[in-house]
Parts: structure tokens; C-alpha cells; sequence
């Protein structure tokens, strides 16, 4: 999808890209973005035995972290210069225990905004060849001024 | 608070620690439980640098992990035997960026049920003796029959 | 989408169209019934000046109260006999002030379930031909037997 | 409970009172604001059968704009001059069935802000003198320039 006059252009993507990869969290639980476009982040993570509850599925919070996280993504794509997107609330739907060797996260811009943009993230639970549907998630977003610009 | 006819005794809340500490997400991130009772559970962070997200502030998910498993161990408190409380779904607000060095989460049962148990998590930024709070959840837990019972 | 081994017949879309139809809140708002499927359910309001906030725009309840409606009915489009939902939550994000003659929601059940069944609702605002997406929710519902079969 | 800076004086009450019953769809279901102070509103309805669900259980509809707009008028206790408080979202969870002659209620700001506010209602089913805790919603407000200021 394309932003209300945001170009998602490259460099805007680069800096996606950038943050979503310098946040301490995610790299210590082992997040990774695969691709993204404007209005869009996919992300991976190959599961571990240190991700899961108490009963040998996959943490709702190991899903929530990611469904947000990338939304974060998602609406960094989007963005104009010298803001940033800071998560006001989310709320994950989660459709079936997740016992996979890996889940995968897209999340999509559902409407970008000057003070609030609202993103969508699909989380699924991956073995092997196959995907389920795993988890759902609406993320809101507030559009601030970057205060390192 | 007290569930219907369901009796927080001793048994229950010894079984809902040791649920709680059992998971292996919880023990990764480092959460630790700190008091609970019939219908409320009590839980501590101590922040490091890998809790945090890229501007340096804690990371949501920390904060949704922490809100959702708290829950997940009040309504465990509040169970009958040979039930689990498995998370439907869980909703985050995020007040104000949390910077401290301890996050503490206080869970407590709105509405205990035989098939649906409410739940609500607050968390608080605590900087030394002081405590602001950051974040606020609605969990909505489904009750089960325990798989390994 | 079709339904886990609970075929959406035409005895159980004709109940969907029924319950819809019989709420009375339903009937007095003004909300109709255009159109079902196996998994989902669409609906319109011609919007009447009552239906209005204080600004002008169309009420958030208005929208929130037909998102959560239409879901049920797509939630009881897949529904085994004897058997009912129940809302147990919905969430609902507002992406536009919404101001047009009419209001179209669709709703898609996106896991359907023994205990628990997930539908998401679109709420869009139209202008005549034009139509732009209004709002977005989420709604979790609980399966149980009919009291009345 | 006092805001950040914005002291809820007489009146920003009066216009929270007024911006509250001059909502059409707010007369039209019969909601009726009964106490504010700065940070929280009380408002009543008087169930008719036209607010009633196919069961005959009052609407989760009902019960749900009845949160947002106690929310938003708890908001507006809060609000400097010249601000409006806008929906962003709201997330209902119902705990019990409601059948009363009444519901009440109660809308509290948990955080008020410059851009952001967030509130909670309690909805409890009134019948006769007693009541009990029907639904529960947390619902976030932008705060922007009133357009007719």
C-alpha cells in the first residue's frame, strides 16, 4: 500500500530497517526482518526451546512482542522525515497454540496518519513447508517528532 | 478477591508458582513472581539492557509479556483442579515510556468463570523507591481442562 | 471461508439471517442484513441524523455496535446446531471521522472454533458510490449450548 | 483524580456536561450523564426493551457506546480550552450477561496527555438497589484542536 504523500521511498526503508534491527529486545530474543515494502515489514523467528510456556507452546508474549514490533516496522515505511512511531496500544488474537519450528510475522499499514497510524500484524506458525495462522494483532501508533533529529 | 466456589487455598497458589516460574519465555526475559494470593499475583523485572528498544526506553513486548503471564497466574490462583487458563487474548495500553531499573506488575481477577476468566495487569516504571504507571491490560483467559491432568 | 467440519448450510445461514434480524437494539438503530455466506455476514445502515455524535460525525458506538453485531452473525453462520455465540469482547479502532448517508460492514470469521470463535469486521463509510474504510475491530466470541434448544 | 496541569474547574465541567447530552445518538438511546469531577463522569440508562439482544439480554452495543462516550466525557473533565477529545479506540470486554432495569456507568482517566488519553469504564447491571460488574473497556483518546474553537 502506498501513504497519504509519505513516499515509502529507499532511504525511508533503509531506516526501517535500521531501527528495527537496533532494538536491544528484539535482537536478544531473536527477531529477524526478512522483507519490507512501504506500508509493510515481514519478520522470522526461529523458535527455541527458551521461547516457549510452561506447557511446550510457543509464549503468547514471544507473539505479541513480534506482532508489535513489526507494526512498528510496518508504519516506519511510511513515515516522513525526522518522526518516529511510538506504540500507544495493541491487542493479539491468539487462534491456536503455536508449536512450530518457526513463526513468521507480516504486518501492514491499515491507515497511515499525521498523529495516529493503526497497522495490522498476521503472526504464523511455521513447520517445516507449512503455515497456520497462528496469532492476529491491531497495533495504534502515535506519530512524534524524532527527539534525536 | 474470592472466585466462585472456587477456594484459592494453598494447593492452588503453590501449583500456580510453580506454573509461573516453570515457563521457560519467563525465566529467559527474567521475570520473577514476588507475592500472590487468591485472585492476584504480584511480579518483578529487573531491567537490563537487552529489555530495551531502540530509543532506550523498555521494550512494549517486555511490558506485554509481563502483563499477560501475570494474568495468566492470577487466574491460575483462582482455578479448580485438573484446569489450565490458556491466554484468548491480551490488550496493552502503554501510558508513558518506562525507564527504570525494575518493572513490577500487579495481575488481579476481574470476573473468574468456568469456561472465561478477565483478567487486568497494571505495570509500573519503578526508579528506586518511586513508581510511575506505564502500562495497563485487559487479558481474557480461556479455562480448560488441564491436558496433563 | 468454510468452517472446521461445520458446514455452513442453508438451515444455519437462513438462523444467522433470523437472530440477526430478531435483536431488538438492532431493529431500533436501523442496522439491515444485505448479504451471508458461509463465514461471513454483510450489513448497512442508512444513516439518520440521530445516529450522530456532537461534531457531526457518525457515532464511534454507532460503528462499534454494528461491528460487533455483524460478527456474530458470521460467527453464526459456521455454527454446529444447538449451539450460540456470545460476544465475549470486541476492539475497535476508528481510522476516519466517518460522515457519509450510509455505513457497510463486513464481517469474515477468521478462526471458527469449538469454545471460542474470532471474527474481524470492516466498517466502511459511504458516499454515495465512494466508499472509504472507517473502522476495523476485532471481536472474540464464546460457543455455547442454545438455552433455548 | 487531578491531570497533568489541566485543572478540571467548573467550567470545563459545564462543557463536558453539555458536549455530553448534545450528542443525538446519545439522546436517541437514552444515556444520561448523573455526575463529573475532574477525571471521571457517571452516566445511567434506563433499560427498554428496544435495548435488548435476541436473548434478551441488553446489546453489548449498548454497553459498549455507553463506555466510549462516559470515557470521552471523563476526558473532556480533563481537557485545557480550545481541545477536543476524539476516539481512537475502544475495547469492550463483557464479563456477565446484564438483564436490569439499569446500567450505570463510571469512566475514569487513567492517564491523561497533550496527544493521548486513556480512560476506563465500568459498566455494572443494575436491578433495584443492587448491581453487579457487567463489562469493563479501556478506551484511548486523541486530544486535538477543536475545529470549532
Amino acid at each position: 500500500m502506498s501513504a497519504d504523500g509519505t513516499p515509502g521511498d529507499e532511504l525511508q526503508l533503509a531506516r526501517a530497517r535500521a531501527l528495527f534491527e537496533l532494538a536491544p529486545f528484539i535482537q536478544d530474543v531473536g527477531y529477524q526482518l526478512r522483507a519490507l515494502g512501504p506500508g509493510w515489514v515481514e519478520t522470522e523467528l526461529v523458535v527455541e526451546s527458551r521461547h516457549l510456556q510452561h506447557d511446550g507452546f510457543i509464549h503468547a508474549g514471544v507473539q505479541g512482542t513480534m506482532a508489535d514490533h513489526t507494526a512498528g516496522g510496518a508504519a516506519f515505511t511510511v513515515l516522513g522525515p525526522g518522526k518516529v512511531a511510538l506504540t500507544v496500544e495493541y491487542k493479539l488474537n491468539l487462534l491456536r497454540p503455536a508449536s512450530g519450528d518457526r513463526l513468521r510475522c507480516r504486518a501492514e499499514v491499515v491507515k497511515p496518519g499525521r498523529s495516529i497510524t493503526v497497522a495490522e500484524s498476521r503472526v504464523f506458525d511455521r513447520h517445516g513447508d507449512e503455515e497456520f495462522l497462528a496469532a492476529t494483532a491491531t497495533v495504534t501508533l502515535a506519530i512524534v517528532d524524532d527527539p534525536n533529529a
